[in-house]
């Protein structure tokens, strides 16, 4: 089921510990080499490679000479982690938007596909020293979010992180906490108990291997892929300068939508949303407004007359799952299973993929259609 | 000096007895007719005209007959207010843009010129039921905009038009009360002073004669005027379905500048700020973005290598005027008089315009230059 051999996976993992994440010279490398052969020059103590000063490459290998890549492995299992590799199925391929500053490969813990989750995800980022407004906003939009299906993504530090990692577990929803450091080790200290939550009910993903600290430099490159992963950025509190807007500013590079939460003019707090909304973000109050901007999904078109409907652009498979669910009411996956003709486990796996799509919602055991009005309306077109 | 007749003003005076404000059948009316041969046929009992109902006809009639054009102008001139007719110098020429909707006339209380003040001047209005911070955004903003030389124009009200008039009012800057009603008999009651003080130190302008009192329908009739006289409208707070977002609506329509102050999501007070900040109006949070935004004057471009530079497009009597200044400091009217050779009277009235223009700035007694660096910035493309 993946492409990704042992001994690729293996490099990977001992990259991870030599090379900083979005290191682009280091992602170039790997580009042109390949994982085995780079993981190989490095750690064999190998001539250096084009432009790297003697002393960056000595640095480089001190550190592959004491990466132990099987070990960290083990250690992530278990920490209840896996490695997950571009390549793999649980890969997800939004973020080869990041070119050679892409993730060498993610450390993921908790049971979820987190290439599923993400099809469908928010991020939620603001201020740590945030106001007690900032941290209900956040927790709100978390909640509402998290109720519409939405998987809300965040950083997991104090804050608005925090708050809006909160408001969707609270609404026992899905939440994925992106961590500058080893997702075994969870910073800040004091979130502990927050990200193992967030770890038996969600995912904590992050680039660097098992036990690994947080710098400042690993916070701000943290946050590409925040932006990256997601559909959306939406910025709840944050001074001129603050960390969250650099997510927000990256999210636009890479095409994102980008969104804003209004504060009075007078807090210093808003100060940096109120920047992102005078340029291209999009001012939102609740969760609504939020869906209604991500939710339009490009490769799902609402249907015109004589134009492809979206059910048309599936994969076969996911089509037959989806016309066998009734058109009023729900019903169960071993019915969905039978008339789909295929497996029970499989029915459901495809009913995640679809409600990811938006095309299917879950209500208890039973599973359903999405009404048709959720997806027809184009939210870009909507006048004040 | 003026192109309107005797006549003429008397029949429109009379006319803004019988005609509401902003209606554009009357309005269609004048302009086929004519302001005499229209008001000859109302006050005369002729004939309806086409398109109006027996009903309605008769109470224009009654209406005409009750009309006394010349007592109006008397009392009017009592309470030092003046009727100022399209055709006059004084007719700000953007109230145009309301087409067969434009006013009959503005009965215009206090000494500067409407049309000069008209040139420079920005709306601010909201709810008159503000919060404490709505109302300290209006006083900031109509403060910061006088001291900077814009001119403040509101309606009158409670609340963020109170604020705003008497923001301006306190840094002995300029401002325009709109009323919906007789220029001499203020509304609302609780605001006489205040709308005393504005015609002291700035204008008190309406569509109606001495004497008459605000409907609803007046109110929302009320807001064109406000909308069309400015460069742009700033709303504060306004909830949703405000009258307040009917004037940035109107602005919109009129492709003037529509910008709102932001406040917290939760407060209902701020929500329909944010429905218009959600569409193309601009988030404003101080009188510099404000000025950033309307200052950009598209007949005025910033110069650029090899095009026109801004003054040459000026009329030869306001560039001699603005070539008698000295390259650096201040200098007397009497001086700029003598080097452009006009009176000192012109050359004051030249000076004034050239001020709405933003060329030169006002200091006690002197005038100089404004600083280029001022006049240069495009906002429009600014970056978050």
């Amino acid at each position: 089921m993946t492409a990704v051999s042992d001994s690729e996976r293996l490099a990977r993992a001992a990259l991870t510990r030599v090379i900083e994440p979005g290191d682009e010279t280091g992602g170039r490398w790997l580009r042109e080499l390949g994982a085995v052969a780079l993981a190989d020059r490095l750690t064999s103590g190998g001539d250096a490679l084009p432009g790297v000063g003697a002393n960056r490459w000595a640095g480089l290998l001190s550190r592959a000479a004491r990466a132990r890549p099987k070990a960290d492995l083990a250690a992530a299992g278990a920490a209840g982690a896996r490695f997950v590799c571009p390549g793999d199925l649980e890969w997800p391929a939004q973020l080869d938007d990041l070119g050679d500053g892409r993730p060498i490969g993610l450390w993921v813990r908790g049971r979820p596909s987190l290439r599923i989750w993400a099809l469908r995800s928010v991020a939620i980022v603001g201020a740590r020293a945030c106001t007690e407004y900032g941290a209900h906003m956040a927790a709100l939009l978390g909640s509402q979010l998290a109720e519409r299906g939405w998987v809300v993504v965040s950083g997991g530090a104090y804050g608005v992180d925090g708050a809006a990692h909160r408001g969707a577990l609270g609404a026992s929803g899905a939440t994925v906490a992106v961590l500058a450091c080893g997702v075994d080790s969870p910073y800040p200290r004091g979130h502990t108990e927050l990200i193992t939550r967030i770890a038996e009910q969600g995912l904590v993903i992050g680039e660097l291997p098992p036990g690994d600290h947080p710098t400042p430099r690993r916070f701000v490159l943290r946050n590409r892929v925040i932006a990256a992963l997601t559909r959306g950025t939406v910025v709840v509190e944050a001074a001129h300068r603050s960390g969250a807007l650099s997510t927000a500013r990256i999210a636009q590079r890479l095409g994102r939508f980008t969104m804003g939460v209004p504060g009075q003019a007078t807090s210093s707090l808003s100060a940096g949303v109120h920047d992102l909304l005078r340029g291209e973000s999009v001012l939102v109050t609740d969760a609504a407004e939020v869906v209604e901007l991500v939710g339009d999904m490009g490769e799902l078109a609402p249907p015109r007359p004589g134009t492809t409907r979206p059910r048309d652009l599936l994969a076969p498979a996911l089509a037959q799952v989806l016309d066998a669910l009734p058109a009023r009411g729900a019903a169960a996956p071993d019915d969905i299973a039978r008339s789909a003709v295929t497996t029970p486990d499989d029915a459901v796996a495809r009913l995640y993929e679809l409600r990811s799509l938006g095309f299917v919602e879950r209500h208890g055991d039973g599973w359903q259609l999405t009404r048709q009005k959720d997806r027809g309306a184009n939210p870009a077109r909507r006048t004040p």
